[in-house]
């Protein structure tokens, strides 16, 4: 509970810079190595990803890509991108809130992380503290759309 | 065939340098605007894909995340990683060389690319110059296992 909530308030930040509320927090040996949030408005790059740059910094801090005894704590199912990337990263487990019906890559949209895969087997547990993280996006996406609204009238 | 030359061109410079044989180059509007070879190893960075580079340094270029316009040559069928992140960056087209029968992620192992998705499709083309693009990955791992073969006898 308490890394997911240092994740929700890295989804927080994104919040209050305009960009999708997603965060994530990379915990290895009972502390968290690395945080980020989505800021891929900001970069101009699609890939900035929470998970993604968790993954980056984690690898690059411990001087290993193999990162089997680190866990990820996400605010939202992963997409494909990043759940490929926890398999390339040799991520021990993921545990993610929200479910993202639309695009999830754990069992929603594409279950990449349910299958079986030839190289890698991440660890999953979903549903930790997945209203706080619903209701951060539903009410980000809500805004946006009466933002839209208020542009066209 | 010309562009995907190029991509080759790229995946052998990774074979020189040790690093897996896959290559990338990005076109738009008749132009290269970003090459890249897998360098995993050099870069201690699981997700330096050659596609994902490409796309990053496309976007970069372009000053535009949404690459609609762009293609992809790639001399593999790409990862779920790579897959996912064209769908981020709105890729229009895939052209790719050989099957990754293991793990790609247009149709071998996990069908994303081939799969309607909510928000972006990519239009794909594959097998070109595909018995150029597996012999460099053949030629890479039957040497990489007769070093290993060679430092335990």
């Amino acid at each position: 509970m308490k890394y997911m909530q240092e994740a929700l308030e890295e989804a927080k930040k994104a919040y209050a810079l305009g960009e999708v509320p997603i965060g994530a927090v990379l915990v290895f040996q009972g502390k968290v190595i690395a945080r980020a949030h989505n800021c891929t408005e900001k970069t101009n790059n699609a890939s900035c990803h929470a998970e993604l740059l968790c993954l980056q910094e984690g690898a690059r801090l411990l001087g290993n890509w193999r990162l089997n005894g680190a866990t990820l704590f996400s605010t939202l199912e992963p997409c494909p991108m990043c759940a490929g990337a926890m398999i390339h990263f040799r991520l021990g487990t993921l545990i993610y809130g929200a479910l993202d019906l639309r695009c999830g890559a754990v069992k929603s949209w594409m279950p990449i992380l349910q299958t079986s895969h030839p190289i890698h087997q991440v660890q999953i547990e979903g549903g930790v503290l997945a209203d706080e993280s619903a209701t951060l996006m539903r009410n980000f996406f809500k805004e946006r759309r009466l933002e839209e609204y208020a542009r066209n009238i």
